[in-house]
């Protein structure tokens, strides 16, 4: 069995330059260079499960897929013998942040290769709010030289709304997206379009970078939060948007595809979608084509812990979903989604050879082995295969860009009396979900300055710029936290234009673990009276070039810091990285101030009621 | 209610081009052009009837479906009410070759409209043998000027196998291919692969043709007819063809289907092989996202009698299949098969808007009312639409070339003995079914010449080569016509490669036959001793461009003269039409002789056995 580490070319040619040896090699006149026999087969395009299948593989493609393959079998042809196992396609997310896993491409596909995901749709949106294309650039060009089949989107939200309402490190417009999507067949389409009233009140932009994208014969994936029956989801559909993962009740599912759209149901690390949004195939018995499984957001340490969408599989399927049913929804429901299932998302002659052998209980979704283009590349949990890493330039390490040191003083929130207590809005956190609620929260006043402490409940929330030294920054109130002694975190990933964010009840602490943070050039510090815990992310300051068990652990690090501190939220840092995102209802804080989000629209409103 | 003669033009610009509007329309800045309120919505997408449902249209494209479209209607929006009814999508036709209809693009679409058909995916491989590249251009330029979604493929065998097997008037390669599938969008792909032997053993022609198609992001149609569990259809699966109607059994569909193709289910007029295949699904409960209605060849007469692809749904449901399913197969399916499902095939916003009203009971497929690309074309089986006829150029009409006048002494059998009985192999006609049977006759010999008389239950069949005066010329032997008189029928109607085809008991009426035939510059005539029953097929010797009830009436006209003479077969002129078609089992003739067809190849074999 080939499972040493001798593989270091994941090449993908196209279905076309690969027809004359497949099929010399179906027909039996070119040994196959891998075979794997007898197993199970999950054809996802039939909805069977078919026992006794063999595939043959040349290169980087299926050749052949029978009950009997011996006449592809030659002399150098590797075999794995599959009985008693299933063959499924690798698995697939269809909408994933890579960036949210605070790992690279190279360390992601490292992380998730041995749980069975070969591929899938990813949105770079958040490099390219610090570094703009060539943020995006520098991740396609990783993407390739990793064994999955990684398709990129270009961000439509760069920044997720306009200047007005935040500060981000680069802009994208209909020239952008035309330009990036011209870069090759992985880059294939638009990302996320989270400014929906934009695209429904015909804002230029949003309708130009819609209109490119389409030109380009590529797909537009959504992002709508407006309740399932609001009337302008027929009116966001009409732009040729035709997928949205802010799906979070099973009426979302059931209107994103009767207006001929993919609901992507979300099984991130900090908010799980899938066991509601999954009743309206299992309750509603709607037809599942249009049903995809997706991350969105996934922390490494979620990662190692629960898995990737293995795990959201497992638990789709936990709901009630048949098997091959919830299979096709992270193969082949996905592939076509994307237009690409000529090349994805099945075990078929032609495919690329995408294929994980699965152990015991299929329901389990226990993944033994995964070959990803042809070659074995994860074995029992550990990846076999191996190749060079990429190097980011030094732009891309450089991106914390601040005008002067912060200090105690910035965290300040000056009140509008002297003395007594004031109704504030607060930013309340929700554990599991990405919306927000606003909250008016009454608070004390002393000296012309808001006094929050620890048994109040709240903490106070920072935003500063740090892209371009503008030195704007903001401060709010945000409650539901939990610390229950003097803590803080800062943090450079704050979705989605990744300004510097510090959350904490403390100004001086509030003030340290920031210039922690500015210290490293990016990534997050917790901070408490006794105890400082950093996490690098020198890329772009999302992400870490270290490997992804030392990533998990500084990431499990940060987790437990802010659970001592008495922050239980569940995946509590991936939770407050979005306080920041003003495309979420109901209340977020940019470093223009604060900003609600509502069917009526996004608008900045006061601290002070 | 708009339904004068006023439209004559059925533009359907880009969707990213209309994107502005839809929205503006959406969101009720635009009025709509067209709205149609309150009826039953199938919706294909979700697998769902939907009650009371509006939608509004905003030019060629819908741009709002929803309970209330009232925001979207103003002053000049025309209004259909569709109470009591259902709105389902426009009828698409997955797998079709219009020449096979005797009708022009045009007249197609007038005889089609009226009963839903509102788009579908032609291979214009008649015509093609025929003129050409030219031929392909003159239909795909006829096409755009109709309200028909009409998208056309490039024959891939052209002629059919090579020309050692069969002369015809033109011949495509990888290089005609790759030319023609840059001629727009609507040219969709390769059609069905019919050497699919060819593909299989690596025929550097077939190969090449499929990689050009590849190249260009374009689909391969199949035709594959070596039996369901033949070790190679995995191979032809392997080169990337990705569609086959050539499915006559329940298992032709699971085979194919399991191997990641669409399963074709075709009714034509005379090969019915749904009822069939449709088990695949009734009875074997696989998934039908992959499976589609289609009708390969239909008569004129068929589409006057039965109908189009609303007869082949109303069939399918009558077989068990729910009805939104049967819509289904005729509709998101087809576009999603051939990538367009983002235009054409569901009633979603930015859809193009082909629509139509059914009355009565879903599963009747009563179509009340057609609109195509957004204006109402068809009202109560009558054309409301028109537009200006397009014009064949002179090339296209003055395609029948002999080298001299074809007279009786062509048709004599010379035998190997002077006299007694010889055996020869015949062409057995079987009745609803493509395929033909080599069938072993002992066949009367004197003066060295074979006799057949209309006792015999033998004709004679004679294939002319027309195209470039080459002089070709062969005859057999064909059973099971049924001829209880003299009678002979002669057409330039012959698939594929359409050479002059004679067939009768009679060698004098078969010579006469033949001259009526060249004198019409092609078509088709039935000679007795008494009566000669002529219909003119100018265009290409394979379409009149006469109203669709003229040709109907005249394409009747033969099945009645055939019938007349014994010739009771369904869809006689059709069956006796493929009797050329060197490419489905089991015996043939071209003008280069008997063809044998079967799974160890396709080769010539002598008239005596």
């Amino acid at each position: 069995m080939a499972t040493e580490n001798k593989y270091n070319s994941f090449n993908r040619p196209a279905l076309a330059e690969c027809v004359p040896e497949l099929v010399a090699t179906a027909r039996g006149d070119k040994p196959a260079t891998l075979v794997i026999a007898g197993g199970t087969l999950v054809n996802v395009i039939s909805g069977e499960l078919i026992p006794n299948m063999s595939i043959a593989i040349q290169g980087s493609r299926i050749a052949y897929v029978g009950k009997d393959v011996s006449h592809t079998i030659g002399e150098h042809t590797t075999i794995i013998d599959a009985k008693g196992k299933y063959m499924a396609p690798g698995l697939l997310d269809g909408h994933c942040h890579i960036e949210s896993t605070q790992l690279t491409v190279t360390q992601f596909a490292k992380a998730v290769l041995p749980l069975g995901t070969t591929g899938g749709f990813f949105d770079p949106h958040e490099i390219s709010n610090v570094l703009g294309l060539p943020g995006l650039r520098y991740m396609v060009e990783e993407a390739r030289t990793t064994p999955l089949a990684a398709y990129m989107q270009v961000a439509s939200c760069v920044p997720s709304t306009n200047p007005d309402l935040e500060t981000t490190g680069a802009s994208f417009g209909p020239e952008e997206v035309a330009e990036a999507l011209k870069w090759g067949n992985d880059v294939i389409g638009l990302g996320e379009v989270m400014n929906f009233p934009g695209v429904v009140y015909g804002d230029a932009k949003m309708i130009g970078e819609i209109q490119e994208t389409l030109r380009a014969g590529k797909i537009v994936d959504g992002h709508f939060t407006w309740p399932a029956d609001d009337w302008r989801l027929p009116v966001y559909a009409a732009a040729g948007v035709t997928g949205d993962h802010e799906c979070v009740t099973k009426e979302d599912v059931v209107e994103r595809i009767r207006l001929g759209m993919y609901a992507n149901m979300r099984q991130g690390s900090a908010w799980h979608d899938v066991a509601e949004t999954i009743k309206a195939h299992t309750e509603l018995g709607l037809d599942t084509r249009r049903m995809m499984l997706v991350t969105d957001d996934r922390s490494s340490e979620s990662l190692l812990k629960e898995g990737h969408i293995n795990f959201v599989v497992r638990h789709a399927i936990a709901q009630g979903v048949k098997p091959v049913t919830a299979f096709q929804m992270a193969t082949i429901n996905t592939a076509e989604r994307f237009g690409v299932a000529r090349d994805i998302g099945s075990i078929t002659p032609g495919s690329c050879a995408d294929i994980i052998l699965l152990e015991g209980n299929l329901a389990d979704v226990n993944v033994q082995m995964t070959i990803a283009a042809g070659k074995v590349v994860a074995e029992n949990g550990q990846m076999v295969a191996n190749w060079q890493d990429y190097e980011y330039p030094l732009e891309a390490r450089e991106t914390v860009h601040l005008n002067r040191e912060i200090t105690e003083q910035d965290f300040v929130i000056k009140a509008p009396i002297p003395e007594g207590t004031v109704s504030a809005r607060a930013i309340q956190v929700i554990e599991n979900h990405a919306e927000t609620k606003e909250k008016i929260v009454s608070v004390p006043v002393s000296g012309h300055e808001v006094r929050i402490d620890v048994h109040s409940g709240l903490s106070k929330i920072a935003v500063f710029e740090r892209h371009k030294g503008t030195g704007n920054y903001a401060v709010g109130l945000v409650s539901d936290i939990g610390f229950h002694k003097p803590a803080a975190i800062a943090m450079t990933v704050a979705h989605d234009s990744h300004n510097l964010v510090i959350i904490g009840n403390d100004d001086a602490l509030m003030a340290k673990a920031s210039q922690v943070v500015v210290s490293m050039q990016g990534g997050v510090a917790v901070v408490t009276e006794d105890e400082t815990t950093p996490f690098p992310l020198r890329i772009a300051g999302l992400m870490s070039a270290e490997p992804f068990e030392t990533v998990a652990k500084q990431s499990s690090a940060i987790s437990q810091a802010l659970y001592d501190a008495g922050c239980k939220l569940n995946n509590a840092f991936m939770t407050l990285s979005l306080l920041a995102l003003v495309v979420i209802p109901e209340l977020r804080l940019s470093d223009k101030g604060l900003v609600s989000i509502s069917p009526d629209g996004i608008k900045q409103v006061p601290l002070f009621v």
